[in-house]
């Protein structure tokens, strides 16, 4: 199967106008797009689609639809051709049959790039595999395209929206500094939704579907061009054929020398083999070779979900450490400082002992309970200036290369205030991750304070760490810091 | 040190109008409760224990503090002594120094149980130490204790709330049942809060400080027999002393023949030895050596605090399974299907191929691209009416002892009435978990209509697989399942 390999390819036909932008700028970045398959009917594919861009895209929007002529006062094309203008992007959501003719239309009006959201191809059998066959034959070097069978884009920045999604079904999130790379289209839709409520920064997410050309590869190499980009996030199942991988390992090599990249791969266990090859025709592969290759190639790797985005809000807004792993566990709470040295400990990372004399400066203003070893535990007596006077007075030293701070904010002690010691601790350039559990509106107001000025949350001192590791582990690969 | 063990007491003085309760009984459920230090400063730690029994206890309550002698209509009384009235519970809240006199007074009144939350003991050193050895001659045989330095009692199923940390900095969860044993008070506390925006139903919590008398094993017995807990959560860092062990893992493996306990053990590292020691003056000890202990025990152990009320939460509601370890997966999503698979597998438990004669009754119903093989995915064109036909086709049969459900709500065919036919499928006598994941207002609604009608809902596949392992292997422990 080597031989169907995908190699970046260039594109034949350029319009003047255009001739700056590459296909992949284009996918995310088009000043037109035409909706072939556009209807007024809302709760469908292309009704969602439609409705998407025209409320909501920073650019041109054309649609085309034969049964149209005129909508609540907006024109309806019967093909691309009739469409004056130049064309950076068509989306077709039309059925699986009429696509080779729809994207062979695009082909001679000139459009770069397609994204074919169109599902009934070599996901649903043999006669699937043949219509994908003949689409193969007309896209062949002549055009670029997403999918088919795939959700396709989201770009918060500009608007571009081809998740067909209704927005009371899943939230779109912020512009931010996360772009997510999904090879399930349902598996993107949950992580937007959940983003969207979190008020975690994705600014741009894909879904590739069946990948007759766009792969994984070049959206990495894409992202890691757009400066908007602080960290990529990819969900996983597995690679079409064998030979993918090599080329697959270079790019993330080449991306990952430049920003961060956060893979979870499911389909990990002997006994999922058969659901991923149902769900993506991929081969889940020998999850230990995966884990290797990803190894190699200097990704982070993440066990599930949430535990990506755990790292990368981290790697998204943090600086790396310079000096090594050593973490400043501050808390007010004894037992979340045990869990959070446990969890530290079990990563690698370690909580030195603070020198006989910094110990001193601290017992000189915090209360006689305080313990000041490291964790430093302010106890229930914490108040706000006990917090900013530990960060000032260790956060500078060269005992420390990062920060993990327990906040309960059941304390009646603490305030919000506290929020804003943490964000100005940040000067000390050092990498800061916080901790908070509970409920009260207190908790929340605090945390999205934190979230809102560049500062992670976590619920769990096990996830805080996390976090801290991948910096870490970021600032191994860049050569930032060494080991301890 | 093993002199130092307390040993179940026999209470000496016992006013005969309570004869049938036991002095764990009346520290749970006192019929009337003694506040000594209470007064109307509502942010002062007597202030909020006052204010909360007060306003919520359903019983009588005494306030005795002789710097006071009515504010707002309400009596106070110079000491306990003064109170005509049986009193079942004495709150203790008075500096340290104070502490043995007052409790003296409540052994001469003929109280049989004190919560002494007053700090300042063997926590502070030295002299606090002595402080606590003239407490325990006073104590000696006469009262029962719990704590001194403690949050003591949460019970809200009547309103008597010893935490001292105002309603707005701590929700208090609804009557429910689970309940909490916690070594510390922060912890507990931030546990409440977070359960209460959880909506999970912790009925009793408790913290117990120093453990002068009433040690985890006489707090797990009374939780044993009070039919209104299902299941036990623990949050512990350590033993006082070695030879407590001994009598802690006998009561828990008692314990475990009526009902689960769900443990999270911290300082599990070398490196949190130091932080435990001086956090609750217990020996964290060589976890191996705790874990193999919990595990004769029958006890489930948990990695976090999420983890254990992940766990906590199914065992709580679901029945056991009976037949052994094989799942039902049924998804809309493959990708979630694919990460579901892999966490039950890790977990050692089975995700049986459904048999060709079953699958074609499911073909003929489902549309074509629906998988039946087990997972199921219905994809993205799930409807409820196709859950509901999988749940009742699948789940009577013999070929699955638990189901793992996931359902993104994100896809627009799926509706809240989903839930309904979840619950309605309780009657099969399975276990049901749900995997939700998301941020929209369908998903939030979706998720506690299952909840309130007792199906645990989780936000990762992972964490829905490990409530199953946690039925699967108490079904085991009570000799319910057998292994395949």
């Amino acid at each position: 199967m080597e031989e169907q390999e995908t190699q970046p390819q260039e594109v034949k036909v350029v319009p003047e106008a255009s001739m700056t932008f590459s296909p992949l700028d284009l996918l995310f970045n088009p000043r037109s797009v035409a909706i072939i398959g556009a209807t007024p009917r809302e709760n469908s594919v292309g009704g969602v689609i439609t409705k998407n861009l025209l409320t909501k895209f920073k650019g041109k929007v054309y649609l085309v639809n034969p049964k149209y002529d005129e909508v609540n006062g907006i024109k309806y094309y019967k093909s691309i051709l009739d469409v004056q203008d130049n064309i950076d992007l068509a989306v077709i959501a039309v059925p699986a049959p009429a696509v080779p003719k729809v994207t062979e239309e695009c082909v001679k009006k000139g459009v770069k790039v397609v994204i074919i959201i169109s599902g009934g191809f070599s996901e649903v059998g043999e006669e699937g595999a043949k219509l994908e066959e003949e689409l193969r034959r007309v896209v062949q070097n002549r055009i670029r395209v997403l999918g088919p069978n795939c959700i396709g884009v989201y770009n918060a920045f500009n608007g571009l929206d081809t998740f067909f999604l209704p927005e009371d079904r899943m939230g779109r999130p912020r512009p931010g500094p996360v772009a997510l790379i999904s090879q399930s289209g349902a598996v993107a839709g949950a992580i937007l939704d959940w983003a969207a409520r979190r008020n975690i920064g994705v600014g741009l997410a894909v879904n590739y579907g069946n990948k007759l050309d766009i792969s994984e590869a070049e959206l990495l190499e894409y992202f890691a061009r757009d400066n908007r980009v602080k960290v990529i996030v990819m969900y996983m199942e597995g690679l079409k054929y064998p030979g993918e991988g090599k080329r697959t390992l270079e790019v993330m090599k080449e991306v990952t020398s430049v920003k961060p990249i956060v893979v979870y791969k499911a389909g990990r266990t002997k006994a999922a083999t058969g659901a991923v090859k149902s769900h993506t025709a991929a081969l889940a592969g020998n999850y230990e070779v995966y884990r290797a290759m990803l190894k190699q190639a200097n990704v982070i790797e993440a066990d599930n979900l949430t535990d990506a985005f755990d790292m990368a809000k981290a790697l998204a807004t943090q600086p790396l450490p310079r000096g090594g792993n050593r973490v400043l566990v501050l808390t007010d709470s004894g037992g979340m400082g045990i869990q959070a040295v446990d969890a530290l400990d079990m990563r690698g990372l370690q909580v030195p002992e603070l020198s006989e004399s910094l110990q001193e400066i601290l017992r000189k203003q915090l209360p006689p309970l305080a313990v000041t070893r490291n964790p430093i535990d302010l106890t229930g007596s914490a108040t706000d200036a006990m917090y900013k006077f530990v960060l000032d007075t260790v956060l500078p030293t060269s005992y420390v290369d990062m920060a993990l701070i327990i906040a309960l904010m059941q304390i009646p002690g603490l305030s919000i205030n506290l929020g804003n010691y943490i964000v100005e601790a940040r000067r000390f350039g050092k990498p800061i991750v916080v901790v908070s559990f509970g409920g009260n509106e207190y908790v929340a107001k605090f945390e999205s304070n934190l979230e809102e000025n560049g500062i992670p949350v976590y619920h769990a001192p096990h996830r805080a760490a996390k976090a801290l590791w991948a910096l870490y582990e970021y600032a191994k690969i860049k050569g930032a810091a060494k080991e301890w």
